[in-house]
Parts: C-alpha cells; structure tokens; sequence
C-alpha cells in the first residue's frame, strides 16, 4: 500500500465506498472484498426511474466528471436525474493497487477487464440502490468502454446510453497507442517492476507518459491554433510540465497501468465469440456514438463503424479541435454540443 | 567510434564520399573534415541545366530513395536527369557520431541544423560537380525541410521545389512528437548518456522509439483497413518486431539523435528574425507541396498553412491511408500520384 494525499476526498470531494464483496475476475483471480469509490448528486424518484450512470474514464475520479458534465440547467440536471458516478476498479479511490494491502496490491493487483469493472457496478446498482432500470449510461473514453459493456452485457437495463470519445472493441492502433504509455512508465528504472515506495521514484516515467498523452491526447490543431496558450500556458514547456505532467504526477504508476490494461482490451464480442455484429446487435438501448471531431486514438471512422451494427442509434460527432481531451471540458462550444445532445437523448422515448 | 555492418554500401548500395572540409555549425562547433556521402543516376546534361537533388530523410539513406523515387519511365528518370541524392549528416553514411572518431564522436557529436546540411550540400554540388542551378529539390519529411531551407536560402538556384510530407517551419506538436522519440531512447539505461558500446545495448530504447513511431507514422485507417496484414505481417506483434523494430534496430541512437535534434528546429524563418511569410516570400521556385493526406505529425493543413505563403506553388496532397510512411513506396496509388505530380512540376516552365 502507498500512502497518497491525491487519492483522498480532500482532492475528490465526497464520495461513499461499497463493500460488493469478493470479486471473481474474468481472467482468473479474485479481487477480496472489492470496494467501489461513488458519489451521487440528485434524489430518486419513486418510480427509480430517473438514475442516470457515469463510470469513469482513465486517470478520471468522480470529481472531474462533475465538474465537466453535472449542474443544474444542464443535461444532467440534479434536480431532475438521480446521478451516480461509479468510480472504475484501478482509478485509486475503488480499490486499486496502491490501495489494497500486501500482498495483494502494487504489482500483484489482477488484471481486470471492462466486464469485471461492469458487473461490480451492476452489483453496487442493484444491491445498494435496488436500480432495475438506468435511464442512461454515460461516459467518455474507458467511461465510453463501460458505457458499451453495460449497454450489450445488460440490454434490457439500459434504456439510453451515450458512449462518449471511445469504443466498443478497442482497436489495434489504440492498443498500440496505449502500450506506448505503459512501456514509459515501465520504463522508468525507478518503477523497479511496480514495488517502487512513491510516485516521486517513477517521475521521469510518468513525465514520458505526460508527453505521450500531449503528442496523441490534443490535436495538430490545438497546437497550431496556440490553444495551450489560450489555456494560460506560456510556452510547450510550461504546459507539459504545469498542465499534463502536474495532473498525472501525482497519480500512482499501479493504478495507471490497472487501467491501461483495461483499457487495451475492451471489447464486448467477447460476449459473442468476436462476433462485433452480433455483440452490438444486442444493444436495445438508443444510442448516441458522440466522438470528438480530432481525437487522434479514437477517431470518428472507428467510432461510426461500430455506430452502423448499433440497431436504435445516431452518429453524433461533436466539433472540437480539442482532441480527446476536449473530455477535460475546456472548449465550451464542444461542451454545449454534448450537452444538447444529452438533452435530445435524454428526451427521447424509449 | 562505433563499428556498424549496417552503415555501409554492402547495404546501401554503392556511394561516394565528399569531404567539404571543415563545416562551421550555426550553433558555432565544427566538424572538422565533413563527409557527404552522395549518390548519382544518370548524366549530367552540356548545359548543366538537368540536375535534380534529393536530400535524405530521418533515418534515410540513398538507398531507399533510389528504391522509392527513381526509375526509368518515372519522373526522376536517370534517363533524362542526373539525379544527385545527398545523404544528411548524421544519416550514418555522412558525417555522423557513430562514424567520427574519438573525441568528438558519440554523444560528443555536434548539434546541427537543417541550415548546415544545405551549405554543406551546396559546397558539394558546386564544387564537385560546377552546378549552379538546379532543375529540382525534392525530398520527403526531413528532406522536405532541407527542400524548403534550400529554396530559401538559394532562391536563385533552386528552379522547381517539391517538400513531400514535411514543413518549412516545424509545428510545436511535430517538436513534441519527436521529443518522445528522442526520450524512448535516452531513457534507456544501456544509452548510458551516448556513450554505449553497440546499439545492441540501447535496444529496449530502440524498441520503444519503433512502436511510437508505429503509433504515428501511419494512421488510424492504415490499421483499421489491416494494412500491416496486406503488407504480409501475421499480427500487430509481428509488424512491430519484425518491420518497425527490424527497421530501426540496426541503426545507431546517437546518428537518429543528431537527426532528431535537427528535425525539431527545422525552420526557415530562422533567415528572417522569425517572420515564416517573409522567408517563404523569397521563394523563386515553382513549387508543388505535397503532403500525405493521412499524415499524423505533417498534417496536410499544417502544410496548406505554409502553402499559402509561397508565390509560385500548387498544393497537392497525396491521397493514401499510409500516413507519414507512405514515404516508404508501399502505397503504389500515392507513388503514383507523387510520380505524376512531380513529372508535370519537372515539365513546367520556370
């Protein structure tokens, strides 16, 4: 276990643990007495009728989730919706490696997949909050994975999903892409195979993962049009050190590579032999596939191949030169598209 | 200085050395007796009037540049021009750390620019070969910023330019990029500073430098239409390993360093206080800039940007799913159309 100042509720803002018990991975081992980090904004109604679910995206905790998606006058209203951010399996606040004691934690932690992530979930959902029925699942990028997974492994659950910046089966590029990002922590002689004593030990490593994640996480774009200047950084230098660097330092390296891991091999035909066609064929949740407009790992094409085997879905590219990272909310005409596109959704019968 | 069995004209094909002399750097070292290692196709016309020049790209020798570009019944035609493909400095062929002896070999290397490599070549093709004007430049990535720098520097010789897949001034996204090539390396405890005994050490480094560049050098189509499959590799793993890392593996860290360097600062506006419109306006050749339409780091519209600042030039962006790499000659559409383009440019009056 590692003692972290960044995985606290001070950093998070509030947020309730539940105890879903032992958690039997698709790969084979046993997470015990897993614990799922959520928070919720808004009141169920009487009917359950009215939950809204957003599992996280890689690096994401509750927190930044709220403050880029939840307000009141906003798609996801909490005077309307009763909203629940599950925390994913390896984000630092549900258990994770850096959280979980010896022996089981650090680099002993099990591989987890998107499915172990989703059926923890659907406990927490069902047992805690006695939901049969998600008004819409929602979430960018690993959020978008899950969002896909809830969306084909519990059909009849989800009335409307919204996977947003991500996709149902990883691809190749991606998985490549991603690798990248784990070689460079790995790297990192200080990370000494995952028992190192502080992230501070695998800082050059997570400052290669820091640069990585500016070269494919914005756009050629963002850069030509000097947004990181706009954002209030004096130069390249000045944003990777003080933007990226300073939001993935603090992060534990087990923790990334939890989810990295995750993220690499998402993919809802292993419901169906690989059958990609078949797996999204089962979604009866209607569906908006909103990819950002320049995300260089999850581009629009592969996000509307899978959008065309969706049977109740629209194909909603949101404009944003922001790349992936417009998920971090700071180009507002990107927000307000999601936003409108939420309400249309949300609106929508089902 | 490091024995390499890569570096030679067993590989590369027959070449001839040039030694200019001593080469005074702008960021004021020298290298002292500087070799240009240059090939020649073809015969050089009574006028003088049809030479054709082709500076080589990261990691490029004369030999792939012959393989992709020259031919009989193509553009570059030994038949009708003396081609003259001069190998960069740092290339491994032309003055390089790997190939300097003691003490100013390895890591001790001088850091040199695009501006050095264009003087150098210049004293080449007038000295040895009495050229005062050339009928082309033409030259992919960073022979497209030796293009450029050519073109600017010596407007009056250059009489057709053609840069493919490179800019004139790099972009900050491109210098960041290669910033993750240049740290793949130098992270790798066997670079130990520059100063290792065989490449063989820094191979983890290398390793990781290939697969970025397999992240960004083709494209989200490349892999999403398994071209690495239809260019005969069985999986992901396998194209890594056996095409990427097999590419790269062999060449020197210090020599793509040196390269490295030199990609990040390529800029032409260096001649005008930082003023690229001024610097492109001194342009006198016809140009075609030619971009690779899915390139990832020399987007076509970071190209388009520089296009427009130049008094006698087309835009023509090669259509192809190869990205960046399509330099390599795999896509016979985009040869094609380079081939076509480059044959009506050579056909152009000037």
């Amino acid at each position: 276990m590692i003692e972290s100042s960044y995985y606290s509720q001070d950093v998070h803002g509030p947020y309730e643990l539940y105890d879903i018990g032992n958690l039997d991975l698709e790969d084979g081992d046993t997470i015990r007495g897993c614990k799922l980090a959520y928070a919720t904004f808004g009141t169920l109604s009487a009917a359950r009728d009215n939950a809204i679910l957003m599992p996280t995206w890689y690096s994401g905790t509750n927190k930044i989730l709220e403050q880029v998606f939840i307000g009141k006058g906003r798609a996801l209203d909490p005077e309307k919706y009763f909203i629940l951010i599950i925390n994913q399996i390896g984000s630092g606040l549900s258990s994770s490696p850096h959280n979980t004691p010896p022996p089981a934690g650090m680099a002993n932690f099990p591989h987890v997949r998107i499915g172990d992530d989703v059926r923890a979930q659907h406990k927490l959902v069902t047992e805690k909050f006695g939901l049969n029925s998600l008004a819409l699942v929602v979430g960018g990028s690993m959020g978008a994975q899950q969002t896909y997974e809830w969306a084909v492994r519990y059909p009849d659950m989800v009335k409307r999903a919204a996977p947003i910046a991500g996709t149902a089966k990883n691809t190749v590029h991606d998985f490549l892409f991603t690798e990248t990002l784990v070689d460079a922590i790995t790297s990192d002689p200080g990370f000494k195979k995952g028992f190192y004593a502080s992230s501070a030990e695998v800082s050059e490593g997570l400052l290669r993962h820091a640069k990585m994640w500016a070269v494919m996480g914005w756009s050629t774009k963002f850069f030509r049009e000097n947004r990181y200047k706009a954002l209030g950084f004096s130069s390249l230098d000045d944003f990777i050190i003080n933007f990226m660097y300073a939001y993935f330092s603090v992060m534990d390296p087990n923790d990334l590579l939890c989810m990295a891991w995750k993220w690499q091999r998402g993919d809802v035909s292993r419901h169906t032999s690989g059958d990609l066609r078949a797996a999204l064929g089962r979604i009866k949740a209607k569906t908006f596939v909103m990819p950002m407009s320049s995300d260089m790992f999850f581009p629009p094409a592969d996000c509307q191949a899978e959008w065309r085997l969706i049977p109740y879905a629209e194909f909603r590219p949101i404009q944003t030169i922001d790349g992936h990272l417009a998920l971090f909310g700071a180009d507002p005409g990107a927000i307000g598209e999601l936003d409108k596109n939420l309400t249309e959704l949300l609106a929508a019968k089902v």
